[in-house]
């Protein structure tokens, strides 16, 4: 496999590589990690990349790659937003699968463009939304499909962080801030998409329905920012279904603390992905159970999402892992699991970006007494 | 004291009992048990009160008790909410004290009316916001108003239920399920005034500032119900510090959860009241502590609402214990805390479930992909 | 009722009043709260209590109430240990049922002795080993006399606290500190007395088997201290089922951590007493469920206990009202609970206490690579 | 790298080698999987290595890749215990670093012969004491030796599992079971040797300080087992320190609990192995805090231990990665970490399991009222 970005300072380019390495379905061959040639060249080293196979630009490594009797058949993309969709476009027209950072792209007519390529290309295209890779959110999911929940009433997904609780972007040091704050380079949302659109794909994911009206109050708490870096959302969900996003980058405290809560008229579920392990279970009958990822009674989902036994914590590279092993299956065997995210949700995604900000602050009321 | 309501049935009577009686400042000796005679003797025989001082009605009770040398000088309405405003403009015209369990009344108008009566009382009258009582949201709010977090940025308040997750109002067996249910006792709203209201004022409480905004999303999850059993509400506080109430009462596997979040600039607080002794406290320099109950460090109003050494649990009962402290200090003395809560976090409790019962489900935007 | 030390100073005067006030059932109108004249007529201002009865010695107040028409029918010793015996025989002599602190007393002689007093005397005695007033540690025994566990296999409990981690005894400021730590007043066992005795009344009252051998590690880590603060002890029970009991007083951070895990070879409990209102229930199928407080699906013994709906906390207050409780259905109905611990109990207490002293450190093996 | 053991059935191969793999330093490119041909060649198949290089016998496989120029610089051991000596000794002499699973080897004299075998050899021997690995215990260790808690006092650790409760060794279905129940293949301990000798590491790891004396109860609480599956041990370190010791594969619940509590007389730490990335430090001056993997402030063992932003939970398989990449470190770079588990620690291991089985039950007094 190839990848484009990921070059010194970006977190997420190692991640990426551990994990799609994680079971051996791929190896790191070749890449376009920085725009910036001697970094590029750091980084290449430092991924122990052959120099003929460290590019200058992603257009050069898929043109040179897609020429390769060796050449990769597999690019993950590990850039800032904007740049999306002329990696992937330049991929998918060389017959290079994409495996996508989230979102899809920058905006929301970027990922309509997206779409048309992917739907026209001969190759598959997946977007990691990592924390659908978790065994116990993909027995989550599995519950609410067999019923355990009932029908659903209420889905609540909460995702707040606090390395933005500072304006830390400002100065120039932390790449990760930069980026993510300039809506050049991040699209139109900050928060919203950063974090936001990970907890909405988690709700249609476990959920099982999609979201089909919002109402959204995005702010930026932080003087001097250019993005929301806290948002709320109210959701309905296709069948009436109500649900509540909450998500925030200047929650002091909070490291990544994504959580999702899921109720039904016959019972409900509850998971935490700083201990994703476990997956509480209620039921009507006031029963209250946890399930343990590795345990023998887990679904057939969860279970092969698992490596280890109970009790040996796997965290968010076996997680990616289950990703990547499951875009193998797709790029290798044709067969495609229901379970990896592809262009319908990262369409989605941009949509609910696109309508979080665009009507932000809508139908408020004054409170007198 | 005396009370009105809390007969057979009623859960929260005899808990404002114990609770009252708890540091021994009050004695209940008379009430007004149940508007039946016969249930009416049957509680007064549970209470322990003298017949003579067991009343009909609580007309009856305010008469007869303000013309005895030693009448009850305060009592405790444990009523449906549409009995409120005439029980405690009975007492208070009476001379008699008021606490009064929340919301203040069924509906605002009634509320604004009994903030006149209260007005010109010559005595005092509170509300029992319970949970303003625990040494730990006290600690909070202490250290709102001391800066720990620095400026505000938003609050989070949290209330899920699950005991209403069937109709269980509609057979007449349960007789809270059935007054709560019933818009004629409860006034128009179900969960929103239930428990929304409670949320409402902790976050105004340890907040320390006034919502000045709404926006509210209340639903009826469960099919025949005739008030809302389920709440989102967007807030806006007067400095524009933003918060997000959410409720249910049919959370399946919820009990009692309610929970706070107040993340500022330099620091956020969590709470949760099932396991109330504890409070989280994160900085903006990384460090994530814990204070707990009973603990020397703690400031001054957590250590005078506390009884025990640290790790011995205390609870409810002492939290509302806590209120009636307060309130026999107001009485007796003449001294009024500034953590009692009295007409006006009445009226404004009943501002909020004005506001998000008229003005529900303003503001959607359709989601188009 | 009356009272027996519980002057200024003392921490668990006032918890035994407010405890055995708490259902109505009894009223603390007498007391020798202090050797100290003074004292005592300081502590009786704060009680409440008439100066006619109000004593300078335990010995005077028994022949006084024991005197009067109205006099005291029971009274709560709550003094260091070397007074208990004297005080209960004083007591149980003039017909006065006692409710004692623990341990017993302050050596397994006078613990004999005053088991011939009790079982002479014509009214009962209770000891307040608290911790058996836990709804769900109720719970917990029940459900292993039901068989929940199957055949017991091993038993932990552990408790430990911190606060006596520096020798505060030593200044004479903290009166707790200063007679627990003194062997002439506590008698010969420190930590182990103090709680370790609580952890194995614990032991044998949820598991529903006692104690036949054990092997003791008791440490003094503070210089200077001259009582244990610190232990370790294996046990063996009847049937050869196996504990370990853990204590120590001198963990840094702890409040007061008692916990326990029963272990057999059909399920097994887990609960831990500083969020004493879940109890955890592992099956050997797997499931692993948890248990609330308030909870309709719970036994007759923990629902008895209860004053609350779920969700809502009840503590240290209400586990120790229930012995009250308990003692008040024993003394006035002549009904005994086999729930609320007696001299029985009082007497194991006193036999592990002595063994666990007298053959400290036997059996040790060197470890040799 | 290759690899004895490890072939169907084994859970630790495929464990080992993702571990091993995951930061690109090693790749599985030998084996002698099983004993038996025909698996030994499908577990080759599974892992992907050249037929030529899957061998029938670790004697083989040494003698062959010791030949070749390609040949392995590194095996991993992945066998029952009882082979552990024969192919470390194997490889040693043949110049082929090892890692070796835990325990060392099936008895205290083979760990001894052991010993010797490794210090004559001129390369690499580690032991995958995996525990030590995660970020937050090496945070601990270094804790500790910056006198964070002070003068120690005391450690207590504790390892239940549950996966044993039943004779599931008997139907010789489970392999796992089946050899560690085999006093001929795992030794003379069962579960004191299993995981008790990974809760002895542990607590010398982070206490840093040796054990010198010991006092043991194992149990065998399954009918009919061979080897002990419960374990009591009371420890003292060199300099007085005391410790507790309790392990158990019968605990129904338990997965795998191992926790570790350390205490000294200026500060305490907690960690629990089954969420990992949390550790908490209580100090003498009653503050309480958490330190969480990824954060920043942490010491530098634990940040080079960590390949994941805060909140993104790392598990079992960094955990294990962390020793292999150590032990890279000390093949390529000839550099030896203190963190790395080797021969001295095997040996105090197989010294703690042969006491702790030798001297089992000695000191016990009886219990009498």
């Amino acid at each position: 496999m190839g990848m484009v970005g990921g070059g010194p300072g970006a977190f997420i380019g190692p991640v990426h590589r551990t994990a799609a390495e994680l079971d051996g379905a791929f190896t790191l061959v070749a890449g376009a990690f920085s725009s910036d040639a001697s970094r590029s060249v750091q980084a290449a080293e430092m991924y122990g990349i052959a120099p003929d196979r460290s590019y200058d630009s992603f257009e050069a490594m898929m043109r040179a790659e897609a020429a390769r009797d060796d050449g990769i058949d597999m690019v993950v993309i590990a850039t800032p937003n904007h740049l999306h969709l002329p990696i992937a476009r330049a991929a998918l027209t060389a017959g290079i699968a994409v495996m996508s950072d989230k979102p899809a792209t920058a905006t929301l007519p970027e990922a309509q463009e997206l779409a048309q390529v992917v739907r026209r290309a001969g190759c598959p295209y997946a977007l990691t939304f990592t924390y659908t890779g978790y065994p116990l959110i993909r027995e989550a999911r599995a519950l609410v499909r067999a019923g355990v929940c009932g029908n659903l009433r209420k889905i609540l997904v909460d995702y707040p962080q606090g390395w933005l609780a500072q304006p830390i972007e400002l100065d120039g040091t932390n790449k990760q801030a930069s980026w993510r704050c300039d809506p050049m380079r991040s699209g139109p949302g900050g928060c919203v998409a950063d974090i936001g659109v990970h907890a909405f794909n988690l709700a249609e994911f476990v959920g099982g329905r999609q979201v089909t009206r919002l109402l959204s109050d995005l702010g930026t708490l932080v003087p001097g920012r250019r993005v929301d870096d806290d948002a709320a959302v109210l959701l309905r969900f296709e069948d009436g279904v109500r649900g509540v996003l909450t998500a925030s980058q200047v929650a002091i405290g909070e490291l990544n603390g994504l959580s999702l809560r899921v109720y039904g008229d016959q019972g409900s579920l509850t998971w935490q992905q700083e201990n994703p392990n476990i997956l509480w279970i209620h039921r009507a009958d006031g029963r209250s159970e946890i399930l343990r990822s590795g345990e023998a009674r887990l679904g057939l989902d969860a279970r092969a999402a698992t490596r280890l036994p109970g009790g040996h914590p796997e965290g968010y590279f076996e997680a990616l892992g289950n990703l990547y092993r499951d875009f193998a299956v797709l790029l290798r065997s044709n067969q495609a699991s229901p379970l990896l995210p592809g262009i319908e949700e990262g369409l989605r995604g941009m949509a609910f970006i696109d309508a979080a900000v665009a009507h932000n602050g809508n139908g408020w009321i004054d409170l007198n007494v």
